[in-house]
């Protein structure tokens, strides 16, 4: 198929801007031929639902070991089997994830994967159907998260809404801003600023900013409305 | 523990010197401090066989991942659910896997589960008891590997012996040499040399070059002298 | 440890009565030494939340292949490599999963690991804080659910009210009660005496009955208060 | 398709025969309309090499599970988290798995899915070119592997011979005949009978016994020739 047989009044191409500079608290997957792919099969539309799973688990499992060297880590000596010491990095304890649904839920299976016992919160926010406002619906949380790390999970922010929402609802259970670390897979340069402008100090890492965002994610990978 | 407390005769530290320069056929895994911790685990005597086989399967996964940077990708447009055109990659077809016996079997399902439907063949080689040389006593491969590239695997290397004798396994069935990118964890830098002496086409990508290699590797992975 | 040292006012031993005849849309898991053994893990207070979660994943896993054996199969002819005709069994689409939150939440898992690309609905049911009664706060469920076979997950039953409700917006949502297959872990023996009352054609599947339920799986699988 | 358009002189209908009695030591896997889809599957000439290794993963995994309970298990009390005492099991230790080349690497990690940290040996046994006799090529075994009880994996069983002479080198390591469990999806009758006359304390775990075994087995699910 041609470019430009595409060229027409209702379809645009999707062209990614690196350009875009969010500081030092914005981090982006380092993008590889291999991510470009994994990105690629979860636009198409023509992606069967099998697919566009294991492809979006391949790269949420990518943005989780790179969520992970987010944390803080301590220098430590191990003494290797031949009796050699070896100057090393541990990584310190005192982190969770909390996901936020529909769709962050889909990045719990990844992060398990990587840290077998983390513990894992969850947050509905639902849009009130008379003011238009987002609602916190339910809210279960680690019970000493205060003095946690947050990895919070949300793989694709159109305006950014529902992640401030969400750190709201963290930073009123007293999780300090700058220990929150959101993952993210898609994101629009708006969603980026909104959440900049109301949580400077939280870590944002995702793969791709685009004004775009595929916004069928949840609704592919569960397969429901 | 002071590390000073730890400095005599037959106690050495392991720093990573990592002013090696093998040139571009050389590849190394981006060291992160997640990164940094799994090979401390990997390293450390005292690491459990289950906490073993956990992070040694995370850095393979990476070393998979960034592994499959390394092959053919061509340009691609794919449409979205919302008729927007994104300009993206594909994968190209034509690849394979083959392990070494025995420690690189244990990177085979790091492989199929980025690949579901990888074929994946394997190699067997051994010393001779008499002579010492190394000698393949096996060899299973995908019938028509001189068209393919082939992800070598195997996860340490001290010598490059062995790694040696695969490549020539492997050109012997036509495969082109620069076809061959072997996956590795960790090398010593005569390991590579030695490689790259004999084979200097072959993409070697490893997670770290350090004169004592983790030998233990494939006797606490699978629990067998 | 004697057992008879542990009898005293506040210490009961569970025994479990198999003598419970719930009729035939009641279905337990074939208990082997090996099933009793994750129930015992899953039980025990001293469990770490790691192998709480690996010994879990286990039991849901086997839960699961079974509840896939109460749906439809129909009879099939494939031709084998030899040319040889071979008479099987093929399963038949139209089945989707739903999840009770939050418990329900941790057998999504193992049923995407048997059925890829399974659609897999929420819902999620609280009490009133004032009324004390299960309400309704989330629902997302395959768009045309009216058609499919259901399999409902929630791993601990204690007094069957939640599933209780959950059937109903299931059949709100027009999903013949024939066609609802709960998948369960532990139940107590009220709880399935209430479901049936409610809903006599919901097919119950648990892998053990008991008047005392492990009701700090939730709590323990998700690290979560 | 009608069956009688398929009988013809060279295509023979494979209908199970479930009369064979091959006594105690002779293990069948319950098998329900799940289990038949699984091995309708595997038979069926024209599945794709992923949905190959999807099913057979399946029912590895099942043949593991009813596996694991054929070995020794004691019982245990537990306290659960409301102090009740639970009368339940524990799986004793002392176990190992070994694979029989190439096929039987297949079964791998279904086992270790299953007991994380479970030793596994490899065997490896070739005709030899001249006298067509099965000769051992390699073998990696745990040291202690004479105390151990053995689970040894080997999905396809034609002659028995291959199975035969593994048994020959584990009874030459010291392992008790009545130590070793045979894992296996499918057999024929004359392996079965085979193997219980020159080992009759060995137990064999299958999922069908017919007179033609899917010999394309390890070729299909790895890929080579």
């Amino acid at each position: 198929m041609e470019p430009d047989l595409l060229q027409n009044s209702h379809v645009h191409y999707l062209n990614i801007n690196e350009d875009f500079d969010f500081g030092p608290k914005f981090k982006k997957l380092r993008i590889t031929d291999n991510v470009r792919e994994l990105q690629t099969v979860i636009r198409d539309k023509s992606t069967s639902r099998g697919d566009f799973i294991f492809f979006a688990d391949r790269l949420i499992r990518l943005v989780v070991e790179e969520g992970l060297n987010q944390l803080p880590y301590k220098s430590t000596q191990v003494t290797t089997p031949t009796e050699q010491v070896y100057n090393g990095l541990r990584y310190e304890k005192g982190n969770c994830g909390v996901s936020i649904m529909r769709s962050g839920e889909a990045m719990e299976q990844g992060l398990r994967d990587c840290c077998r016992s983390i513990r894992i919160g969850k947050i509905l926010i639902q849009s009130d159907e008379d003011t238009h406002e987002a609602k916190i619906v339910y809210a279960k949380l680690p019970p000493d998260i205060a003095d946690r790390k947050v990895l919070l999970m949300y793989p694709i922010m159109s305006t950014g809404n529902t992640v401030v929402k969400a750190c709201n609802i963290l930073t009123d259970h007293k999780v300090r801003e700058e220990n929150i670390i959101l993952l993210n897979l898609f994101t629009t340069p708006q969603a980026v600023q909104l959440v900049q402008h109301k949580f400077p100090e939280v870590t944002i890492l995702t793969s791709e900013v685009h004004p775009v965002a595929p916004n069928h994610f949840g609704q592919k990978y569960f397969g429901t409305e």
